[in-house]
């Protein structure tokens, strides 16, 4: 059985969410827990779970906590007892398949970086964000934000990675890729997603060409791919644009007694289209490119969020999607070699 | 009183919103309309309307169409009578004092570059989208698609622009000014929102740093200065997520007949959050730079937004927003240069 670690410290709102979040995928998903952090405020925590005893959770001590406010290089260097490295180091020592973290993303990247090490044949690890569609099923942006000034090379890479994490976690039968930009033809976008459209058409990908951002939520495209600046700004200004739309709408519909009543009778249909929206129903993003599964979830993860992440953790190592990287980087880059023309 | 030259050939249905729209601006508004494009065509669509004739409303015959499909540089070089070069001609001869076009934006850019030429000191021409935002006051993003791969310079450029767009059209009392990046610390973004915030924290604005994506649509800041390729994904993703809700919503509010009731009851609560979150209310985004007023529209452009164009041009004349773009950045590049230290 799949066994995951689980950074109990990490989220705006730890323990809770990552206790209650764990309790419920050991007692739903076939998965062995491990929480890490302060034993004592986890053992209080769990005790609010009856029967919590007899779930395949186990607490892991450690004795430091990395803070949103953390420096990640700093935290790196010195807490070095921190509950997030002590995660990385029990997926290191093959005491667990994966961990996951809703703590700093910036400390859980340079940990997992350090900790676990790089795939051979990566550059830089990426973030895939799944996000809801019109379609019903979830797209893959990759990546939303672990790098800065991305090279061409890297999101040839991202794309292949992110290809393979849709495909292996939710069961995309062929995705289609395609590359973040501002307008379909060929030659808009700018130096970058130029360049690397050129590389991403040698990799045996299902391979779309460019996308707009018009199009980041019509489900047409599985997968994605754009710097971590770009993705960056597509995912928070979602989520403010989300939060305006919900407000603007709350006053609208409160200013008459009509619409107050319209309200009320549609409860459900806002309750259904919230979870609709929802990111926490796609279980974090996960860092590929490390040697090890890790899911970052968002700081202000819920218990429902964890539990996906969980779920997302133990599919990853389930499907081998790491291995796969290694094998498919190594191929493309095997073939670019032999191949005179590149 | 100011004159407008209105593109009546460019948009997706022209010229029906184009002449519509101008027929209300004349009606409405203190401005000359001069209608550009086929005669005949013009002519057959204004008749639609009593008591045009009693309008100040002039047809100005272009014989010429540039199409959304046309490549900008050729459409420039070869459609030398297009509606487009004929009204920035217009304005470039001083019989309008401003134009607008719901057509191919980059033939738009492309023909009032060569045609009216740049602003002394200004490098590059930005476009700046005026947005909805929980405030209810309209901010300002520059630039949405102009330019991509920017300098420091020209995004610093942008700000001093999008500065005066807001204070003078929107009547923002000293707007503050961020820069769209990926955290709020100054020491998150990339190569270029580094060097640009540094050198906008030298200009005389109410810069306020950094700026997430998430607070785009907050209203906390009157002008968000970015890259063209990342307001471009900003704004596009932004339409995206707005088509994807709306569709959303819907079936969710259809899915039981409670929510339907209260779909019913709630009709005018939609109707008037469709229009707080409509662009059309905002008039065009400016070409901010070029000698001359330009009023870029969306191609779906409807009536509304084509008056609220000829509106927004107007203003940008009556305010000499140009003049005063003129003036700061001479002003800025005077400073800079009696400073040994930059």
């Amino acid at each position: 059985m799949i066994t995951i670690a689980v950074d109990a410290m990490g989220g705006d709102h730890a323990p809770v969410p990552e206790v209650s979040g764990a309790v419920q995928a050991a007692s739903t998903q076939d998965v062995n827990i491990l929480l890490v952090g302060k034993e004592q405020v986890l053992q209080a925590e769990l005790k609010k779970f009856d029967g919590w005893k007899k779930l395949p959770i186990r607490i892991v001590n450690a004795t430091e906590v990395v803070t949103m406010e953390d420096n990640p290089a700093k935290a790196l260097r010195t807490k070095r007892d921190s509950s997030m490295r002590v995660a990385a180091r029990l997926v290191r020592d093959g005491e667990a398949q994966g961990w996951i973290s809703a703590g700093n993303t910036g400390a859980v990247m340079a940990i997992s970086k350090t900790v676990l090490g790089m795939i051979p044949g990566v550059d830089r690890p990426a973030l895939a964000q799944a996000f809801p569609t019109i379609k019903g099923k979830p797209a893959v942006l990759v990546d939303v934000g672990a790098n800065v000034d991305s090279s061409a090379q890297m999101l040839a890479q991202f794309a292949v990675m992110g290809e393979i994490y849709s495909r292996l976690v939710f069961h995309t039968e062929s995705p289609s890729v395609g590359i973040l930009s501002i307008g379909e033809e060929d030659h808009k976008g700018n130096e970058l997603t130029k360049s690397a459209a050129s590389l991403m058409k040698a990799l045996p990908l299902n391979f779309v060409g460019n996308v707009e951002g018009r199009d980041l939520y019509t489900g047409l495209t599985d997968v994605i791919v754009c710097d971590g600046f770009i993705g960056n700004v597509a995912l928070k200004v979602s989520e403010g644009l989300v939060d305006v739309i919900k407000h603007m709408l709350k006053e609208s519909l409160e200013s008459t007694i009509a619409s107050k009543i319209g309200y009320v009778l549609s409860r459900q249909a806002f309750k259904d289209f919230r979870k609709r929206m929802d990111y926490s129903e796609y279980g974090g993003a996960p860092l590929l490119g490390v040697k090890g599964v890790v899911i970052i979830c968002h700081g202000r993860s819920n218990d429902n969020a964890i539990r996906n992440a969980i779920r997302v953790a133990t599919e990853s190592a389930t499907e081998h999607v790491n291995d796969r990287i290694e094998i498919e980087i190594q191929r493309w880059q095997a073939s670019s070699t032999n191949d005179p023309e590149v």
